[in-house]
């Protein structure tokens, strides 16, 4: 059904997301439709991502799709970085606007017009936000999920008193809301590191990123939290008056992560079967099968779906028994349900249901009345044999070499790791041209650095999406 | 501090939103900022919404912001109806584009597309989706939260293989999601009805709709439920093969809800000291206020937040005993928490706590070790009983008359309740042209009718936001 992933990895990738009915592209070049089953996915990582945002202190508001050109033209490396991915309102109402104006590429500018309006004192700090939003950036190579002309993503923005204030909470939702989310929920263990200068954000001192290895060994930045110093403090005035009476520039961040990581957790755990979703992701952790039509058997598929759905598990019951048994198989092994709980008249007979794991496949014969725990043991077994199988995958693909050249040609199969001392602005320029970027700099301890000066530094080379 | 409602209701509105810190204009007019204090009302909004909206079986999606100019024009009475209001997109990524896009204004012609590609068969129908999203509809005349030229909201679409099965979940969403959630979250008691053919939607066949009484007795459409017979279905070839091997056009069905909402219960229930938030709705239901710095205060008050915090309370701490008692009393008036409770050592000395209910402006001593129950108790009472004042309100100013005349002189002051055979096009007309509207048909027992041809009916007029 699938084309396999060895063969060609971006088609594999095209495949999943149409018959696992995850996505579809939009009309206007580079839009997607996020389908149901995609979405609520979507909905699991917002709820998780939500409330750890939340922990660390932000509250939601929400801040308008439409800024005023002339604000982006307020910081000047930021409206350079996006100029060219600008969506221009040229018309409203039925007549031109006096002032164009953009959809929000992202919302440092607005949000900081309206935080120089909300900060007076250094009581008033930090202000903590965020919002769940849409963007649009114009993109010529679209991929659904990856790239893609409009997204769905989350944007913090905050402001400090200090920079060791504003470096202390960019570096807090970096760990405690990125990195656990990642790991924990998506299964993905990222690598955590510092962006070069080359790769920072438009306007940004500091970009910190988190790196996780695809199935085909390439790089995706899942998730970046930047210190953006007194950029845009300076440019929109947000001052505030200190314990001691004078007028201070705060120190801002900004932060964000998007429906790319859905991409990313396709891209991370699909197998030539179709997705597997961590059960702690996923939307539906089971599904019920319903193998052939008998009374006793819908009775029982019905009474196990509702003594699992007690039981605080994500659960369907498939009872569509007019559609062959093997396609609705095939569907949920497309749909990564992370276990299928199967009810057929032949094992129920001898009081048996059958278990399958979808992250390695194992079909297991068990009695109807342990099949509670059985499931739930599953999928905790599940959560874990995906982590350790992509961390596992991710260290035996990254080579440790010596030169940006070894480097280069380590990044057909995977990621090189290697001295940043031996890199440097040269190296980078060097394998930039060769389409290999250095997607992080970490300690060798692998903590993440507050310079890139900062000697014993390792860099991690690889080509990415 | 606020303009009282009685000198002049669009002020007191504006001033309860500023100083309640539920927005801001935004730059781009008729946009607006949701600070966190509205954004988390919001938020409680879209949790009670969302679920209904599941429960009645409907799924999540996502559908792009931008939509070609030409789906807008495949239905000639919707493109009629939106095109004053459009935004339109005119250059991408730095270049003009061939085809102008609009940023949607509603979806019906986006998702009517791919309900086209989804739907093949009948076993693919009732195809139930929902999407919560932000659009854009130029506002000559913007008011924060009721007119905005961007709001966030859900629109649902479905398709079905008849007219009774899309009217019946027109109808269901109608009253299972928007009545249910408007009477038993908001505390609005909404009449619940059918537009004239002369206030449809544009492209609808029938349009239901919820409206609530403010509190300076205009009417407030609250959300809308449409029938939109086949016309989409044709413009984007809706079709299914029936169970008899024919190809049929679906019938659909699309409903909306939004920001306005928090509109309707700021103007709904509140006071001339701010809002008075249903505790249902309420993403602060209670907050104890420490009165004096102190440490058996201060303990106390955190074990009571702890404590009512465990018993499913929304509650906060205001611990901020460096701003004045009174300017912090005056805040949790303005920003309508429905309980507050004061720790203060002189109460507390003689195990006492002050409980103070926002709706009626109570405020009872009562002893510590009962304060868990009294709050319960009191959110409990707090949201009968704005329920009850609102629907008490609005009976005393719903008019009963017998001539449009009447009508139009009635809707000074509240809404004119007559029958529609006294009405009529030319009623409606004559209504018109003095600011009053028709908002809405019902049968004589307060149920919805199927037509306005039905005889029997009473309209609703009255002048509306």
């Amino acid at each position: 059904m699938l084309t396999p992933r060895a063969e060609d990895f971006p088609r594999w990738y095209q495949d999943v997301i149409a018959k696992a009915e995850l996505a579809d592209n939009g009309p206007v070049r580079g839009t997607m439709v996020i389908r149901p089953t995609g979405y609520a996915i979507w909905e699991r990582m917002v709820d998780e991502m939500d409330a750890r945002i939340k922990a660390a202190g932000s509250q939601n508001a929400y801040f308008p799709l439409f800024i005023p050109e002339s604000y982006l033209r307020r910081e000047a490396e930021h409206v350079e970085g996006f100029s060219p991915e600008l969506a221009v309102v040229t018309h409203g109402g039925g007549k031109q606007l006096s002032e164009p104006v953009v959809v929000r590429p992202t919302s440092e500018t607005v949000i900081g017009e309206f935080m120089a309006k909300w900060v007076s004192s250094y009581r008033d700090l930090p202000l903590l936000l965020n919002q769940w939003a849409n963007v649009v950036r114009w993109e010529l190579r679209p991929r659904v999920f990856l790239r893609t002309s409009e997204f769905l993503w989350q944007e913090g923005h905050t402001a400090h008193a200090t920079e060791a204030d504003a470096r202390a909470y960019a570096r807090r939702i970096l760990h405690d809301v990125y990195e656990d989310f990642m790991v924990n929920i998506l299964a993905i263990p990222v690598v955590v590191g510092r962006k070069t200068a080359r790769e920072r954000f438009a306007g940004a001192t500091n970009t910190y990123t988190l790196e996780g290895m695809m199935g085909d060994g390439k790089a995706l930045q899942m998730g970046t939290s930047h210190e953006l110093g007194q950029n845009f403090a300076k440019a929109f005035q947000i001052e505030y008056s200190s314990r001691e009476g004078g007028r201070e520039l705060a120190w801002t961040t900004s932060w964000g992560s998007s429906t790319r990581m859905l991409g990313g957790m396709i891209m991370c755990h699909g197998d030539d079967n179709g997705l597997r979703v961590p059960p702690q992701a996923a939307a539906v952790q089971a599904v019920v099968t319903v193998v052939k039509d008998g009374d006793q058997v819908l009775a029982t598929a019905n009474k196990l779906r509702d003594a699992l759905s007690d039981a605080g598990v994500r659960v369907i019951l498939d009872d569509r028994v007019d559609t062959p048994f093997g396609r609705r198989a095939v569907d949920a092994e497309l749909k990564g349900y992370p276990v299928r709980v199967e009810v057929g008249p032949r094992d129920l007979g001898q009081g048996n249901v059958t278990l399958v794991t979808r992250y390695n496949g194992t079909k297991t014969p068990l009695p109807l009345d342990q099949a509670v725990d059985a499931v739930t043991a599953a999928l905790h077994t599940a959560q874990e044999s995906l982590l350790t199988e992509a961390r596992t995958r991710r260290e035996e693909n990254t080579a440790e070499v010596s030169t940006v050249d070894e480097a280069i040609e380590a990044s057909g199969a995977g990621w090189a790791r290697l001295p940043w001392s031996a890199v440097g602005v040269e190296g980078e320029n060097k394998a930039n041209q060769q389409g290999v970027t250095v997607r992080c700099l970490t300690r060798e301890d692998g903590t993440v650095p507050d310079s890139e000066d900062e000697p014993g530094l390792v860099a991690y080379l690889a080509r990415a999406y």
